[in-house]
């Protein structure tokens, strides 16, 4: 069973002892030529692999909504999602939030369902969102009374695409055994998914002693931390299959297990992965807020992305004070874009600047075009399919910035202090016009609309 | 040779393959128990690692300045290094840039030297460094005519304590040769380690011409961008080879090969580090702008960070118009912090909010607190060593708060919409007071304030 990440690791640690205690590489001992044209005295390389590993294969589960079909799973590509944090019960601010997030890009989007008076809503919610046109479908977020709120609300349970199922916060004993099977009869009846959504911070509490017990037991227990990861995995794989047994199609099922540590997330994921072959929604929880949210969430979910594991994934972050909702699809997009699983919006390769160029000229260029480029995906999407692939290159000086700029489709190589006070354009990596003057940031936004009508226009549908 | 990357992955790779092609996990026709304490039923926990590979083993490389000595390698921290965009011919605000930075948490500050003029005014900047008491080391960044400068001004060369060498730049044939020698003789006269900084965007076009000839030659050619990465890595080595030819210790001695995309680097970083065992310097070259450029460094650096390749790391973001240069110390801190390989600013465990909680009163709170405690560790690292390895929790609602907190040092569940309004503190795992009223966030800081100096103040030097 499971594909032995464990394994991996460990030949993976062997190998790398080993090749430290043998020379490796170069000594001072060595003889090495003079004439660097004989490359051949460097280590050869060793061809390694580019590029994320195989996906690990789950099951398809569909996701459905007013006859369209989104699958998650399989060897579909790893759908984005978010949240809102409008109050569900008041329906319009919700539509419009969840529009929001789905023209940003995310392609599945999470309501609370909290209330009675929120799930009286849910069904206003899709009707707003259709009338619209967003097409995007609707999951609703349950703790504690999912199991009434979905039964007494047929209709919020027949608008939902997808219910999230918290099995740490449903009760204890037999109380949490008849709830959980309440939502998984209405999941039945209605033909809908579900995740299993379990998450350190409300894990079922039992289970967890139980297992701290049994382990107690052991002739050499684990960690107490080995085995909080443990009980997370088995928390969301035995309520799956408890879910097959009421009657669940295993291809109706998801699960995550989120902690709020990467490297916790990373053994969690791994061990989820090896045991399970349900469809893995991906997410730091509680990631944080600014750069830590987004360095914290990038950091756990692309070691895991590039094993092949997730086919889905949220990022958690706290919005700063008057901060967008959407930022946290804008993330997730670029993880999946820079990780090249995923092409969803012209990205802007851009110099970090440094003492041979400290005009904010660059810097406000830069900023410019990489706002107009996400500016026009709305309608860029529909009518120049692929341009979402498109790299831009805004670079700030010559040391690097014609190399930079003619690896990518577009480029543009501002001059740093000192230099000719001209820029010269790249185009599919031939350097064309150079711009000068006080409108080069205007210019080149031209040169990037001509350039994705002529090679991205004539695909157009 | 090498620790077998290539072979790891495949193996992974075929690994996955067999698991998925036999059943691994649950089936919908397993006998499955309904009691869910019969967790044996679930597969066994795969006992996966938990942290980061082993570090690649590399040679110690020592940076000194004014009597103090920094190692980078080995098994050494992996050191946070940033850079200047202020002009260099300007001591003083070149000297506040770097004490800004080396506040934030800079460890190694490089400064661009591209001019005589620049050049002039590094042994200022060192001086105007120590007279402040910004104990930090001054690497000089050089192209197209580092020799010149450091032969001229030898009391530049004296007063940085590295040179980075960009190979890819220096010159063709014998005059890049002569070049280059120029350098290192004047790095082993001042007793200087070097590094050999190659990047995509000035790569050596004699080598990459030559290997592609080469290329075009095999019975199998590779493709141009293998060929390119390949390049990238031989240009490395074989300049290092070079240099310890000309008499640098192999000890004086790092290297990186920065490229823009994250695959690539992954790719091109992993076969540096089975090829070699200098230090290597991580770095995805002109990251971006905003959240972009996060996302794609962390992802990159954390993959390779991982798998314990890295000795010091810089961001290369593009600061946003306005925006704090100190902002790539921090990104750099958190990829470190987050992924447990350092601790260096207590952090801050946030949930994302929803539609539980939608008041701006949480996400204020959150903020306040993350400012707080990164304005506060300049003082608070030298009065209470230990603090910056401490987790704060600031949660919004009851579903995940206060278990959240629980696993924190120290945390707080506020309450979420329609809950009572009283925020229970969570201290070292307990329960403790339950906040109310107006004034929350403030007596939650004192109860951080009071807590960091009993927990942490004794230890206090």
């Amino acid at each position: 069973m499971a594909w032995g990440l464990d394994k991996m690791s460990q030949s993976a640690r062997t190998k790398l002892t080993e090749s430290n205690s043998a020379p490796t590489g170069v000594s001072a001992t060595n003889s090495v030529p003079t004439d660097l044209t004989e490359t051949n005295s460097v280590p050869q390389s060793t061809g390694v692999l580019v590029g994320a590993l195989a996906r690990h294969r789950t099951r398809l589960v569909p996701i459905e909504w007013g006859g369209k079909v989104l699958p998650i799973g399989g060897q579909s590509p790893v759908l984005v999602q978010s949240m809102t944090n409008t109050d569900t019960a008041d329906a319009v601010a919700t539509a419009i939030q969840v529009k929001e997030l789905a023209l940003a890009g995310s392609e599945i989007v999470r309501i609370t369902v909290n209330t009675p008076e929120a799930a009286k809503e849910v069904a206003a919610i899709r009707e707003h969102l259709d009338r619209m046109g967003i097409s995007v479908p609707l999951v609703g977020d349950f703790h504690y009374n999912g199991h009434k709120l979905l039964t007494q609300f047929p209709e919020c349970a027949q608008a939902l695409s997808k219910y999230r199922i918290n099995p740490g916060n449903m009760g204890g004993g037999k109380r949490r055994d008849d709830n959980f099977a309440q939502m998984i009869e209405v999941a039945c009846r209605h033909n809908k998914p579900v995740r299993i959504g379990v998450n350190w911070g409300s894990l079922d509490h039992e289970l967890l002693a139980r297992m701290m017990d049994d382990n107690s037991k052991l002739a050499s227990p684990l960690g107490a931390q080995a085995v909080m990861r443990d009980a997370l995995v088995v928390s969301a794989i035995s309520n799956a299959q408890r879910a097959e047994e009421l009657g669940l199609s295993p291809n109706a099922i998801i699960l995550s297990c989120k902690v709020s540590h990467v490297q916790d997330l990373i053994a969690v994921y791994r061990d989820l992965a090896a045991r399970c072959d349900y469809p893995l929604h991906l997410g730091l929880t509680a990631a944080g807020m600014g750069s830590k949210g987004i360095v914290a969430s990038t950091a756990a979910l692309s070691v895991l992305l590039q094993e092949g594991i997730g086919d889905t994934i949220r990022i958690s972050l706290t919005p700063e004070p008057g901060g967008e909702r959407t930022r946290e699809v804008v993330v997730a997009q670029e993880i999946l874009q820079t990780m090249r699983l995923r092409a969803c919006t012209p990205m802007v390769i851009a110099c970090p600047g440094c003492g041979r160029n400290s005009s904010s000229v660059f810097q406000e260029s830069a900023d410019r075009i990489q706002t107009y480029l996400r500016e026009q995906m709305p309608v860029w999407k529909n009518q120049y399919p692929g341009v979402e692939s498109m790299n831009v290159a805004v670079m700030g000086c010559v040391v690097n910035g014609p190399g930079e700029s003619r690896h990518a489709d577009l480029g543009i190589s501002l001059p740093g202090t000192g230099e000719v006070p001209a820029a010269p354009v790249f185009v599919d990596g031939q350097r064309t016009v150079t711009l000068k003057g006080d409108h080069i940031a205007e210019e080149f936004q031209t040169i990037v609309q001509e350039y994705v009508s002529r090679r991205y226009g004539t695909r157009a549908i």
